[in-house]
């Protein structure tokens, strides 16, 4: 069934009428709308199609460990799971797949040695009681673990050790049983792990590699942008017509924080935690101050939160005393300079002294907003209830935009940005 | 080195000899700190305890299968699969468990039947190119698979399903290489996975089943529930002494609605998705309208973000002219009522029929307040800054109440709530 006949709603009969005259077709359209998402996808993050490749090559090379003759003679069948670490631990960012690996790699280490260690007490309590004190340890051992995975932090972090620590420590414990050199067994895991772990850990860092603190600093850069660009398209619509009309802006549409507000606040601390894993890179230090990206995340979620009720009230009819909207605008052309120049300072790594003018006038407005408010010198009551919401919503704003200037200031002094003197050749241009 | 230490940030030296003097009163402090961190975890929740429980007594009760001689001679090394797919597929809530179960079914026959078509595909193709071309179809199939994994939809349900299709096609596809029937691999994999699935499902669903549509549920009702007492703790703290007296609520503190606002959402659709996979149970249907609540999460947190502001601006300190606070205390005071009645309307299935009065006296007081707003009464100018953001808030406050209220009355009827009438000697002592 094609998209539109699908919206139509018709009885079941009609249905499946439809269903079976679709029958040649259906497949048809199937792979197209399937190829149609797949272009979409890869279009959204080009590094996806990238990722994937790599994932490709790196099980194709692993499994030549199986193909040749030398080495399945010394790893047998213990072989295929290097392949199958390469596909659990090869993650899309460089700090997701070396945080599996360790985990990976110590969580084996540990399951192994503690299971020899259970196999050898067993061993020793007699051949008739082994299988039952084995059955112990492994309820034990499954009953602990899965409640440790309850708790908070480990549940960020080490989740996935703990499971591989569960499966490794039954598979050591219990293949015992069958076997008569577990040591053996436990050694060629560790071999064909430590291979599957280092190839993937190799292709994901030398072949383009995404690094997870490199999203995180563009998306909280990116999402303080999004603020300014918000408070452009109100500037845009309502103040066009305003006290002066020099400046003309052309953004078109109002742009939704919604997903600032509800989506961000998961995605930067995941990404924050990837990153920690990660070596330095580029212009990052291996202990880049991660921890204050979320800081500025949650102060531009609170600003977000704050700007949104501004929808409801704002729009091309905003009536005001001239010298109210004049503040007003005010506040939102400095807020909007304030909050482009940060993300500008954040994503070129250059102190963010360019935003300090602006927040000093917001201040200004803020006060000027506030006294002129209190004065009561609206003309027409009537528009009172649009008027201080706006306004209100507006001091609240300037007071987050504060905030951030002063986490942004932070960030620079812990992650030693670059001073603006050295950049002045390209600032005139992003000026420009 | 213990807590109260750590905070003193003693200098390198320091340190050193604090951590050697400490070694030997180190993995007792330690364990003691585990011991009441895991109190803290199960105290919160009990249910994790015996999910951990569960886990413990299904993964030993199928590691007999490893034990017993004829099941070893039947299945082989391959029984240790049936552990492995216990200790993956078992998760906390039903839901989650079937889920897993059917992703890892569907996926695990799909690839091994793909991978034996591969196989035989090469076998024709003769034996010196062999290896290359199943080589060329795991590179092929890891491709794919992996940037599917970048589908919306895919990510948040298959993406389990997924991950085992390329293990098991890799496992099948290579493994052929080395053995003489594949089939037989494939098969022993099949059973194994059965039973470590099936075993996980009966003890999952027989004992103390934690139910995912439940849980969302009562979270949504809970959490409509908190906006009540947040509007409840505000008509305390600031309207105590005002135009009538008589109702006293012993509410202390404030309630922070954060965690409503922004962890809400991803807990409400990681629950409604687990719930689809559930069978009908208890009070819910097989096809229970899970995607209402998600609606109705969403309008909670719209009200959220709208009542959120207040706090800044309502302290016990607030002023305003008699008729203007006591037409916000009548709101604060129905729209308490409102949606404490919503919330126990959810929990218990009934029809929200009571609300209804409350939600038309709240629309009377926001037309109420309106009106007196705008005919600007306020005798001191100087709190305007004050009343209007706090009356606007409650003013949209209002509507979103109204919009809960609709969406609950819609739930009730797609879910058949049972009638109020029914209701009245448990109501009247609810009331009382």
């Amino acid at each position: 069934m094609t998209g539109p006949e699908k919206q139509e709603n018709p009885s079941i009969l009609e249905r499946g009428w439809l269903w079976f005259r679709d029958i040649p077709s259906k497949p048809i359209a199937k792979l197209c709308d399937v190829a149609r998402r797949a272009i979409k996808v890869a279009e959204e993050d080009p590094r996806r199609l990238i990722h994937s490749l790599k994932v490709g090559v790196t099980v194709t090379l692993v499994s030549l460990l199986y193909y040749l003759q030398p080495m399945y003679d010394n790893l047998g069948a213990s072989a295929i799971l290097a392949v199958m670490t390469v596909v659990v631990v090869f993650e899309f960012t460089v700090g997701g797949t070396i945080g599996k690996c360790l985990n990976q790699g110590l969580a084996t280490l540990a399951a192994a040695a503690l299971a020899i260690g259970a196999q050898h007490l067993a061993i020793l309590t007699g051949k008739r009681s082994e299988p039952y004190l084995i059955g112990l340890f492994v309820f034990i051992q499954a009953v602990a673990m899965t409640f440790v995975r309850f708790f908070h932090n480990v549940k960020a972090k080490y989740d996935y050790g703990v499971l591989i620590f569960i499966l490794s420590f039954i598979l050591v414990s219990i293949s015992g049983l069958r076997m008569n050199n577990v040591l053996n067994l436990a050694q060629a895991r560790l071999v064909t792990t430590v291979i599957g772990a280092s190839t993937s850990l190799a292709i994901c860092i030398l072949f383009r590699p995404m690094w997870a603190g490199e999203d995180l600093h563009k998306y909280v850069a990116q999402n303080i942008s999004q603020l300014g660009n918000f408070l452009e398209g109100h500037l845009d619509q309502c103040f066009k017509t305003s006290c002066d009309a020099e400046i003309e802006i052309t953004k078109p549409s109002i742009i939704n924080l919604d997903s600032i507000i509800v989506d961000s606040k998961v995605k930067e601390e995941t990404l924050a935690d990837l990153a920690r894993w990660e070596p330095g890179h580029g212009q990052f230090m291996f202990r880049h101050p991660w921890k204050q990206y979320l800081r500025i995340g949650n102060l531009t979620r609170q600003c977000a939160s704050r700007l949104e009720p501004i929808n409801g009230y704002l729009n091309s009819k905003f009536q005001a005393p001239k010298e109210i909207k004049c503040t007003i605008k005010e506040a939102f052309t400095e807020s909007t300079k304030a909050l482009k120049e940060l993300a500008w300072a954040i994503e070129t790594m250059t102190e963010p002294s360019s935003a300090s003018p602006h927040i000093e006038n917001l201040k200004i407005a803020s006060r000027n907003l506030k006294s002129l408010l209190r004065s009561g010198v609206w003309g027409d009551q009537s528009d009172v209830l649009q008027i201080i919401p706006v306004a209100a919503a507006m001091i609240d704003t300037i007071s987050s935009v504060e905030q951030i200037g002063d986490a942004v200031k932070e960030l620079s002094l812990m992650a030693k940005f670059k001073s603006r003197m050295a950049e002045i050749p390209s600032l005139s241009v992003a000026i420009d």
